[in-house]
């Protein structure tokens, strides 16, 4: 059996992940619709938060909605058909954040969650029992079962500096705030939740989402343990560039590549995340970029990164699965 | 200011304040519609629960509902206007109590509710900032900041008799199931909340609400040293019958009072209460009972308390204020 492992975010994730299960049924088709391969999704939980009581995964959940095919695609979050009167009634007595709506079906996924994690389970099994309710045919598993908050530095006239919840700074002030850093508050003692290192071992191909490459892929990279298991894996590990043209495809990825000093392109990321035989701490076997960043691929091959350019634009489930092959193509390769 | 302290459980104690509002309002009118008088609601907490993480205060919520005026009268419960599309989502997840359905604007008020208490306030200042959004005109204060549950001891095939909480027996079982027993759990250890001693102490007259007199009424009288306070107070304690005509005007009064081996009566109720200056432990001075039980005067007031017949049946706002304003009467009239 293939073992596939993908590395995801939210909204591009999820979509990246739909496309990946989609190529593997394809590729291996099982005969009734689905795929002999085994599939594992990593996800961020750095969004995370605890909200009026409740923890949110805004990332967990974007992808088991939208494998589940239960994503507002219009909206680009949440469920579809979504309404908000708890959300109503929660502003009313002045509780949560009155920039962060919680929708009526979402807070059910919301409400089971933290009532199983307040009996003691470790989120990645919380994980598996939302997920149960869904026939998503990939295995979610949070990057680990620690509470990690990614936090953002911007400056502050009294202070001088202060941190924000990621959630504050992306949502409600839309990435508009310059960021001087960000800081995942509680990841110096998270470990890999259960099974995220032997899924990386065990993994025939090690798939990048065009995730948000700081605050994604970054903090699930960030996690103890889980970059070294990437760079010692017998697979190869290919990525897909989040950025077409100088430009992050969706979400405010330049905000986020900023702060850090990366170059918004899809060179930038690529050297970011460096050569697995290259750099000191590089990932990458392979890159993919978009055919509008074709002249990448010359210097990144000579990076020690295998890169090709083919259209990168997830617009419909066909084309998200082609880009998905391409690059399961290039990380089973063997040359 | 005229002092008025009222026990109330429920739906029944909900409406029973309506009208002791009211008639407050027709008698020391405030010239705004309001009352200059002070009316404190001690509520029963017996029937809270924790579900699906959150705690849920059914009585509380009832009699704030009811009297911020957005209660379901028709249904009997919850709020108008109420939708269950959390609770079908967490049924998919097989989350909570599938015969408890908890709407969705109600989930409003337990996520507040839950998100204080989690963050250590007790119920009492739980409650005031709930009820603030509201303006209901009457001081609502729990019986006890304690968790006190009442569970419900029934027989069982193979253990002999187990405990089951009070919900499940109430309103999946719809009291169906005889009882051999109520157990308040968490009573030895709970206290009055904040306020209730000095309110009892303070009040120029004690009114008990026709609520339930085991489950409602005997819970609150249950909290370790209320009873006493309400014996010592200075003020008459006077009861409305929830018994008209050897029944229960709503809920399932007989049920809990068979347990209890007490006559389901006007008569059996007010001698269960004791008469305050008869019996080592009773509390009423006053009681009034429906004119389809006048026959019962005679051997109330022989037995020490003051009992009247008048209609009983809350139909109206109108009636309720005049029930309860012949309760206050009697609680005020110095003989």
């Amino acid at each position: 059996m293939t073992e596939i492992v993908v590395l995801a975010g939210g909204v591009g994730g999820a979509r990246y992940l739909r496309g990946v299960r989609e190529a593997a049924a394809r590729r291996w088709p099982d005969g009734s619709g689905g795929s002999t391969a085994h599939i594992t999704a990593i996800v961020n939980t750095g969004d995370d938060a605890w909200l009026a009581g409740l923890r949110i995964t805004p990332d967990l959940d974007s992808v088991m909605y939208t494998l589940a095919g239960v994503s507002d695609e219009q909206r680009g979050w949440g469920r579809v058909g979504e309404t908000e009167r708890v959300s109503a009634e929660l502003r009313e007595y002045g509780v949560g954040w009155p920039w962060f709506t919680l929708g009526d079906l979402d807070l059910g996924t919301h409400i089971a969650r933290t009532s199983w994690l307040r009996e003691g389970e470790p989120l990645s099994a919380v994980v598996k029992r939302l997920q149960s309710r869904w026939p998503i045919g990939i295995d979610l598993v949070p990057m680990t079962d620690a509470e990690v908050e990614t936090n953002v530095q911007v400056a502050d006239e009294t202070s001088g500096s202060r941190l924000m919840h990621f959630q504050e700074w992306w949502t409600r002030h839309r990435a508009g705030i310059p960021a001087e850093r960000f800081v995942q508050v509680g990841i110096e003692g998270a470990v890999p939740a259960p099974g995220v290192l032997d899924a990386i071992e065990a993994a025939d191909a090690l798939l990048i989402a065009p995730s948000n490459p700081v605050v994604s892929i970054g903090t699930i990279l960030a996690v103890p343990g889980l970059r070294d298991a990437l760079r010692s894996a017998p697979a190869r590990v290919v990525g897909v560039s989040p950025i077409i043209a100088g430009a992050a495809v969706r979400g405010m990825a330049d905000a986020c590549l900023q702060a850090i000093h990366v170059e918004t392109s899809a060179t930038g990321v690529a050297l970011h995340y460096g050569a697995r035989d290259g750099s000191a701490d590089g990932l990458l076997d392979g890159w993919l970029v978009d055919t509008a960043d074709a002249d990448a691929v010359g210097q990144l091959d000579a990076a020690g990164i295998t890169t090709i350019s083919r259209p990168l634009f997830m617009t419909d489930l066909d084309a998200s699965a082609e880009i998905a092959g391409a690059a399961l193509d290039l990380a089973l390769a063997r040359t």
